[in-house]
Formats: C-alpha cells, structure tokens, sequence
C-alpha cells in the first residue's frame, strides 16, 4: 500500500506551499510597514516561513533543513520579495492582512501536525513533541517580530494563536498512541487546529487580560 | 566511594531545582510588566529558566536538553504561568522582583559552575568553559529581554552580575587544573559566584559608567 | 605545491584579523552609543565579530567554531571592550565610523567568500552556499542591532552591504563552477564584493525606498 502515502505526501506538499506563501507574506506585510529594504523583507519573509521549523531542526538536531532539501523556494522568497517592493501599496497592507488570515490558520495546523509528528519520530516525550509543534508552527512569526523589533504578536495580542497549535499538537500524541498512520494523525490534527484558530476568528474570543494596567 | 557523589548530584538536583523557579519567576515578571498573555508567559518563563543551558547546549551541540530529559520541568512551568495570570497583580510585581534576588543569585552560581564545569568536559579551552558558564548563567535572561523587547539588563544596568558569573567560572577552571573532585570544583565556583553577587547587592556596587551622555 | 596553499591560509588570516577587528569595532560603537555597560560592550563586539560565522556553523552543524578554536581572540576582545570604556569619547563615535568603513567593508568581503566556500564544501546547492556567505558577513551585524534593540541597519538602511556579499557568494559559486583553485575563489569574490561596496559608498546609492510612507 505504498501509493497512499506517496499521494498523501504530495497532498502534504501541496497544502505546505500555500501555508509556506501565507507565512511568508505575513512577513512581507510586517517588513513593508517597518519599511525595510528589500534585503529585510526577503529576510523577514524568509524567517517567518522557515524559520520555525529550521528552529526545530536545530533544537532536535536534524538536518537538511527544509529549505536546503527545496533550494528552489528561496528564488520564489526572493522573487515574493521584489514583487512586494515594486507592487504593494499602503492600502494593499490591511486588506492582504485579511486575505492572509485562512491561509495562515492552514499553515498553523500543517506545521503543528508536522512539527509534532516529526519530534515524536525523533523520540521526543509527548510534551516536547506537543511544543516542537508550537515551535514549528508560531517561532517563524515570532523571528519576524523581534527583527522587526516588536514584542511577537504570539504572545502580545491576547487571541488564541499558539494555544490552538497546543491543542493539535495533543490530537498527533493522541493519534500516535491509538496507533493510527500517519496521514490520519497530521490530517486529524491539522483540521483540529485550524478549526479552533477559524473559530477563534469567528468569534473574536480573547485569551483572559491582566487585571492591572500599565502605569 | 559512589554513595557521596549519587548525593551531591542529589543536593545539586534540589538547589538547581530552586534557583530554576527563580529564574522563571523572573520572567514571568517581566511578562506581566509588559502585559504578555499567557503563552507569552509560558514562553518567557521557559526562555528565562532553560534558555542560558539550551544556548550552552546547542553551541556544545550537547542533547538531550535538561527540559527533554526532564520534561515534567515544562507543565510545572505551565503552572506556574497560569498561577501568574490568576494571582498576579501590579502591587506583587516589585516586592516578588525583591524576594527572588536572592535564589536568583544562587542560580548564577550554581548554573555558571555547572555550565563552566560542562564545556571543561567537552574539552573545551578554559576561556571558552569560563564564557559557557556565563551564557548558560546570563542569556536565559537575556532572551527574556530581547523577546520582551528590552535591551537586555544584564548589558545595561552597570550591575555586576554576568561579572561574578565570569569569576565563578575561573574557579572552576582553577579547581580543575587542582584535579579538585566534580562536587568540591561546582561548590567552591558557586559559592564564590553567589558571594559576590550577595556583595553587589548589598552594597549597591555599580560598574563605571561612560563619561559621556546621550544626547 | 603545498606552500603557496600555506601562505594564502595565512594571507587570508591575516586579513580576516583586520576584518574581525573592524567588525568588533562597529559592535562597541553601537553599544556606546546605547551605554551599555563593560559586559555589554564585550557582548556586542563578540556578536558583531563572530556572531555571523557561529550562526553559520550552527546551520552547518560545523565544530569547533572560530572563537574556540582561536580562544585567544576572546582576550583580544576583552581588551577592546575596557579600553573602550576607558578612552572612548562622544566626539569619537561618528569619526570611528566612518574610519572603520573601509576595513568593514573588507570584512563583508572576506567574510562573504569564506562563508560561501565552506557551505559549498559542506555540499550545500549554490543558492544556499550563497546565503550562508551573507549570513556570515552581515548576521553578526543583525545579532548586534538585535541586542541593541533597534531594527538591523543591514534590512533597513536601503544602502546596498548584504547586496554586495550576495553577488560575491554567486562568484565563489562560479568559480568553484569553472574548477578554479581555493584562493581564486575567494580572492576573487572577496575583491568584487569589496569593490561593490567601495562603489556603494563612493556614490552614496541606495535601494529603491518604499513609494508610501509611515502614518
């Protein structure tokens, strides 16, 4: 039966790439309002699309990155990058940050999925895995707000980002343990927690605020 | 003679146990200053507590991490932010900072002796083993500033306190040339360090600051 | 023939001194302007220095990294920090700048083309080998800004410097492509990125800026 996972594979690869663009292009957003040079926005693209994950390598010491094995993805950064410079415009900024929400949910719950199951393969105990997949799927945003020289929106803004990649990072430990393959585990944990980060949109829900205020 | 070194790894266990929830509280306080949610609390409480020995580790390219070995340290840390968010409120934040100087001074030691003590083995030069222990002892603080967007204070506040960690870690090295056994090289490098920590706070001591003014 | 390989390892020591120095100079500027205390400073030096080449090595999973390999360095760096704090002036300040330009612009150079050479000896693909190259020459930089908690100059000051290490690292990769032996390689790409950036600063040209502005 290995037809399944090789299809399940490019299905994966697939989704990756647009969850891969969407990151990259909260970068390139965040980049064009701090009005870096087109040197920082292919650096702050860069990062919050590779950057969580490359983190994660580094943490379980695992190599080729990402972006070593698909080398062809830095020329689409670069050429993402230029685009923006000569293209974008005040106005685009607000409306891509909308346009950019979905596919950036999509993103969150793939590389929860993923991070999650590749750190339980390496042998990770079931927390570090559920936080290898936090890792993967928020450190790359994180990266681009301390370049970009702000407090990272992760875990800043009070909405519910990184604790839906936490729930999803559970649902691939649960999956692992009843022994279900692994394209049940990611596709189970990859809609979970795209589910609870759409329905956090929905609803606007709020993480619980400090009781004092800052002086 | 087995039976000493199993305790003193124990002893070292439980003062490394304490001066850890020092250093998370320290982050967790510099979270609240800045009004974090509750990831980023989580996050900057573990950057304060693991992030100085994660550094050490990956510049050694040492693994498993102390917080994969010991992942249970992760929902204590957990715990402790929620607690925060629960209990935490503004009149806490200055009286909590003074109550945690003092396990935060013995966790400079006792992480700059082990640090320094960890690169030794790993063959590293004595200047080198030195500045491992003030990188496992100091950046967990430092990322905690850097995340918190602050220049970091260990940098800024012309206080000795990565200064003593420096010194600490000499002792180690001088206690190894000695062929001073594990235990008396970690407990003679951590009492010195945590010395003139004590020294610098009781006295106030300043480093020498620049003549110069910002304009 | 292995002399005349002695001799260029040599050379190029001899130059990667001046470079490194001029690169930990740019790092204690930078801290003065932010007061940073002797602690800082020495942080800030050895981050500028040798925080591109050790950030590289960390992606490349190479040891030992240059600062333990030539531990000596370290003292040298120490130095610099207290004679700093001890002569270094306001007035100074802008004319160390500019003086430290040129041996600057030589380390982006010399940097560049290493760091390009040994990722392609690593057997990265070219674009990657690329990217370390300017990795090491302007990371070092960005880890400094970072620290100093201001945007990197190299991603926002629209002058052309991680530009010119790019084009070298594609002359290293040609050259490797056309057989050339270690130091063609590297003289070359390092004496076009040099020029590159001679020319950046001759005729004061700059990245195309954004064509809206801040609110």
């Amino acid at each position: 039966m290995k037809p399944p996972v090789i299809s399940f594979s490019t299905l994966q690869s697939v989704v990756e790439i647009s969850a891969t663009l969407a990151f990259a292009l909260s970068g390139l957003l965040a980049g064009a309002r701090k009005q870096l040079d087109v040197v920082g926005l292919c650096v702050v693209a860069g990062l919050s699309a590779f950057g969580g994950g490359t983190l994660r390598d580094v943490l379980l010491d695992r190599r080729p990155f990402f972006w070593v094995e698909h080398a062809d993805w830095l020329w689409a950064l670069m050429g993402l990058a230029f685009g923006a410079m000569l293209f974008l415009r005040h106005r685009h900024l607000a409306l891509t940050e909308r346009a950019i929400e979905w596919p950036d949910a999509l993103g969150l719950g793939l590389f929860t999925a993923n991070g999650s199951w590749i750190a339980l393969q390496a042998g990770m105990p079931a927390i570090v895995a559920v936080l290898m997949g936090v890792i993967t799927a928020t450190f790359g945003g994180v990266l681009r707000d301390i370049v970009c020289n702000e407090i990272p929106a992760a875990f800043h803004d009070h909405r519910p980002y990184a604790l839906c990649s936490f729930v999803g990072g559970w649902v691939v430990v649960a999956a692992v343990q009843l022994q279900a393959p692994q394209w049940a585990a990611i596709s189970a944990a990859a809609a979970i927690t795209v589910m609870l980060r759409a329905l956090a949109l929905w609803t606007g829900w709020t993480l619980p605020p400090w009781r004092f205020h800052k002086r």
